[in-house]
């Protein structure tokens, strides 16, 4: 039987950034089965208070201490937190010394800014974002193809949908889908809409066993979803793509987060988002 | 003029979370100008001398070295990357010690997990929870309502639709939202499709004078957007919802992230996405 330990996730914002580094470090130790809890906006004494009440309660309870990794720019709220009967990893107090010296200034000691509304203007250009993926997803609306970012393109359940929503979420970017169809296939050409948006243009391809097994769970035993047909899409799509000269990105391995990334650096694009 | 400084982060997979990490640490130092680039991907001893090459350059040619954030987990990588003339500084490394001598053992030094594809079953099933979003988005379809784990209402433009999106893709979880209309206001209770998924419904407010700001970029000088309707529907949903015996967040000051942590807080399903 795997060693059972609890966790906490403490911050005084959302918790997000805590968990996901928290998450990644625990993956570090496969054989161990962590108990995880996230303890969001513990940003007052008061809040700090019931929190340490839970910790301890959990410390009691079990044979070991419970593990608690915290993401806390208030020293106040800290030092009372670090009071606790738990193993307490600040992820980002370290850090921020170091940072001060290298400066050679005194940091703001600020919440985090970081998963906030931060400026309302590069907030709002995030939701504008996300509106432009929705309204042009799956090729539904062409015309506003000159105010996107990247336009994505490949057979359809590559991968395109989700990528363009995590492109608009994070980032703010203005990404747009077109599905490559049998319709599209037949003329050879890249379809009529696109032609005009060249520069613009990412193509997505996936290996035609996983492309079977996605279609497979939306349109069970379809033309569709056979495999026969899937390998023969991807064959004609990638022809086409390269013909026109399209950076092309497999996706078959990659999560959203992945696909994201990689679009970002090949086109660019990241330079500007880290502005 | 504010002293600028370049910041590079590293990372062997796509540097999300170095990203994410390191710009709440350069949030604390708001009189420096910092200029950041993500190098992803550093997982090769040939693509960290690449990314050695890079940071001298830069240390080079500027007053300053570089800060050097990265989130490497295998250890020779990371001593290559230590060599460079930055100031390193790896956000995992100093953790991953102090929970091998909390847990009594070694870590696996493997790739960190997150933001990959990780377990395929629940990749599939955030991607499952995006075409759910999808497709139940704006009250389009009512009939899996069943199926959902959450059901946002509230006005237009109350943040119904990036949230549900965002718990999607983040957390996997089911989110449909149905925006509450004039139509629905005249009857006084809630929509008909609603009323059987009561336990399932979530409220969301928001204060007329940003709502009436957000409608205008939309749709500037309509009826729709004047501040004397926005008062109007905000009253009515939240009465009817305050009714309805709901559980209503107000939006006003918060992020997605916010709203969507709050959401699986207030709801419980935060332990759910947590196991």
């Amino acid at each position: 039987m795997k060693p059972r330990r609890t966790v906490f996730f403490v911050s005084d914002r959302t918790g997000i950034t805590a968990e996901m580094v928290g998450r990644t470090l625990l993956t570090q130790f496969p054989d161990v089965e962590f108990h995880k809890h996230t303890l969001p906006f513990v940003d007052t004494l008061e809040r700090v208070r019931e929190a340490v009440k839970t910790i301890n309660e959990t410390a009691r309870l079990e044979d070991h201490r419970p593990i608690v990794l915290s993401t806390l720019t208030n020293d106040d709220v800290r030092e009372a937190l670090y009071a606790c009967n738990g193993l307490c990893l600040d992820l980002f107090a370290g850090f921020i010394n170091r940072l001060e010296d290298e400066l050679g200034m005194e940091s703001s000691h600020a919440l985090g800014l970081s998963h906030g509304m931060g400026d309302e203007l590069a907030y709002q250009k995030r939701i504008d974002a996300i509106n432009y993926a929705l309204a042009h997803d799956d090729g539904l609306i062409t015309a506003n193809y000159h105010l996107a970012d990247v336009i994505l393109i490949g057979v359809s359940r590559a991968g395109k949908t989700p990528t363009c929503l995590y492109l608009a979420m994070q980032y703010g970017i203005r990404a747009a889908n077109y599905p490559l169809t049998p319709d599209d296939f037949e003329r050879g050409d890249l379809p009529k809409p696109l032609q005009p948006h060249r520069e613009r243009l990412y193509g997505l391809t996936i290996n035609p066993e996983r492309l079977t097994r996605i279609r497979n769970e939306r349109k069970p035993d379809s033309r569709y979803a056979s495999l026969e047909n899937c390998r023969k899409e991807i064959d004609v799509a990638n022809t086409m793509m390269g013909k026109a000269g399209l950076r092309i990105l497999d996706t078959t391995t990659k999560s959203v987060e992945e696909i994201a990334i990689s679009i970002l650096h090949d086109t660019g694009l990241m330079e500007r988002v880290q502005r």
